[in-house]
């Protein structure tokens, strides 16, 4: 059993260079827990004359990946390259040659996944992601592992921190999006090109892999609606708070009458429920299942150790042998045929509205009416007093909370309201989570 | 990979129904995710005539545990049984038979976990607890696999959710807890007898587990301070709560200064940290891993299918052989020397402090100065106004939040506030969780 466990490290960014730290400072630790040692044998990097914040022992670094393929006492390479292209197929190349592949490489799982996960399967090789979704927080092995019991029936989830940290900041702070982003990218909360965060694709991606995990169906991402907080109001979030909600990115997916519910939205949480109690740059996963009922997990959805405790803790599984048994049998192999996904006229929520009104009498009237007209009824309605008269008639926000309804009824709704001429842009539109 | 796994169910209680219920009306579920079919052998209960909830097929169900131990094609035995005697020695011929435990019994791990693991061991078999501890929460498989890359630092967790439950509706009901404990046991949330449960004790066991997991050291019940719900006052909850603040049963374990930090008491937690915002029968665990940071689960910590969920899926990782891996590399063969446990005095926090004082002159001067002396300072007073004078000399309670101090500190202070005679019992004195 003392055998070592051969480790390739391809890739030395931030997540890299946590995972080569843990390697390098904590052997006995994790060779205890793995039951036997594990040695890094190579790091490849894509310049090798970049300083680097771990210092590597003398001939480990190179920036050629084929010494890894090539390199027959390699058992297990932590492919943290990123990116979709040139990094599937070296993936491939990687699966191919004999190793086992750990990975937190969330965009690639999500638009190849399918066929890594085969090859590998073919091929009889591993490959774990713990670290593909929400950093630190063991949702992977919660899913596969923990709740094998259950058919899991829904998942409501805080899956991209720079947005949550954003949401949190611009209500706490009184900022509006702009002001909040330049500062999150200061704080290093968000990149210099934060469109996938802030646009939903992010949280889109991981929420598509606990899907195929909880499901065992693949949902392309252009199948379901997917939001950002991109173009989010301070507004919004301050009448959302009135009425007893906070407004999170949230990712979900639920069984409907055998159907999938499935979105990322801005969405009013209750604030009395623990999602709307997950702040800053924290990840939180809601599962139900059948049998244990409401599970929920939060921490560390991303950061360097955060992301390299998940990685290592898979390395850890590679070496003890469980992650080759765990691997063949998560239930994107479960045989079943895949679940349908709603359409999204047809998903069903309470909604939260905002019209911007002038000023006039009968407006409210005729919102009301055409809304009712289209099976939409209100359970709350907030409108604050017009400014005071200025030289042009006062554009007043009105804010109503719908009852139980569908997209589909706002959507007809919607074609009315664009007659009304009293109603300016924007229209606001939130579904609200039960 | 097609040889069923044979398994024995011994208790058909609330629990082993669940698990019963499971195994006859998820059969395929179960195979899928087991790798191979798990087929219900034995039934043992207690008395054959009672009648059961789950209809069990014929034959299945007997009065004499032998009938396990001497069967050899079962595998795995599942322990429901409950308590210590004489469900050691019945445990104990199940490993010598040569079956597999899966257990729910905390009280017996607590007790004699450690012979058990150890026989165990040397027998060559495997042993899962995931349903020991907090129900459906994985904390078990958290610590075990998903934190390895780790050395946790710190668990605060609510592990006790009668004790929860008691607490939250005190509050929200502002009724006094002999009341709400009768409620709480005709809703089914408290045993008739519920000394275990808001004594502290259940919670100190899980704990105890815990840390074995945690740290590697095996902490005797005695060792720490184990305070229970039983006596706290609806007044402390109030004056908590208006200081900012919920009163948890925290069970607590931290690494400070290469010494364990261990403690089951009424806390106070800042209502902003989710562990305040766990409510109701819930339990709620915080794990501090010097990688990860800080990582919440939070779920159902007791209840028929929830603590089944656990069990099978133990169950479905004996099936796959992910158990007989993991269970041999638990940290308690950590070989490290075990790590000594702070002694109560030594302990340091912030307190809560509930005097009931004569409203005279100068007996806040008194106070302040007996604490002061003895190197206990305040943060934060609370003194309403004394209710209109009736007879005779009013009694007023004086609430006092301190700065970090120690326990030790607070005993050296009470023996001189004991000279005072313008203080009445009870003194009332709860740590805050910082």
């Amino acid at each position: 059993m003392m055998t070592p466990l051969r480790v390739a490290l391809l890739g030395l960014g931030n997540v890299g260079a946590g995972v080569a730290k843990l390697l390098l400072e904590q052997p006995d630790r994790l060779a205890l827990r793995a039951g036997r040692p594990i040695e890094l044998r190579h790091v490849i990097v894509r310049d090798l004359k970049k300083p680097r914040p771990v210092p590597l022992p003398p001939g480990l670094a190179s920036d050629d990946y084929r010494r890894v393929v090539s390199d027959r006492e390699v058992d297990v390479a932590i492919e943290l390259i990123g990116g979709v292209t040139p990094t599937f197929e070296i993936f491939q190349e990687l699966l191919d040659s004999g190793k086992d592949v750990v990975t937190a490489n969330k965009a690639l799982l999500c638009e190849r996944g399918a066929a890594l996960f085969a090859r590998a399967r073919s091929l009889g090789r591993t490959i774990a992601f713990e670290g593909a979704v929400a950093g630190g927080i063991p949702i992977i092995a919660c899913i596969n592992q923990s709740m094998t019991a259950n058919q899991i029936t829904g998942i409501e989830a805080i899956l991209n921190g720079t947005s949550n940290f954003i949401l949190t900041e611009m209500l706490a702070r009184d900022r509006p999006y702009p002001q909040i982003l330049k500062e999150a990218q200061r704080l290093g909360y968000a990149e210099a090109n934060p469109a996938m965060d802030v646009d939903g694709t992010d949280a889109a991606q991981k929420l598509g892999l606990l899907v195929q995990l909880a499901f065992g169906t693949k949902v392309p991402l252009t199948s379901f609606t997917r939001e950002g907080i991109d173009t989010l109001e301070l507004a919004d979030l301050k009448y959302a708070a009135e009425l007893g909600y906070t407004v999170k990115l949230l990712a979900v997916a639920k069984l409907v009458d055998g159907q999938l519910e499935m979105h990322v939205q801005p969405t009013l949480v209750h604030r009395d429920r623990p999602l709307a109690q997950c702040g800053g740059a924290f990840n939180m996963i809601a599962l139900d299942g059948d049998a244990v009922g409401k599970t929920v997990l939060s921490g560390a959805g991303a950061g360097q150790m955060p992301a390299a405790s998940a990685v290592v803790a898979d390395l850890i599984d590679m070496a003890s042998g469980r992650a080759a048994l765990t691997f063949p049998r998560i239930d994107v192999w479960n045989a079943r045929p895949p679940l349908p996904v709603q359409r999204p006229e047809d998903v069903a929520n309470r909604y939260y509205l905002r019209f911007n009104v002038q000023d006039r009498p009968h407006v409210f009237a005729d919102i009301a009416d055409i809304l009712g007209r289209n099976g939409i009824s209100l359970a709350s309605i907030i409108q604050h007093e017009a400014p005071e008269d200025e030289s042009r008639e006062s554009i007043v926000p009105l804010v109503v909370m719908t009852h139980r309804t569908t997209y589909g009824r706002l959507v007809a709704a919607d074609h009315e309201l664009d007659q009304l001429d009293s109603l300016l842009p924007p229209r606001i539109r939130m579904p609200v989570a039960d």
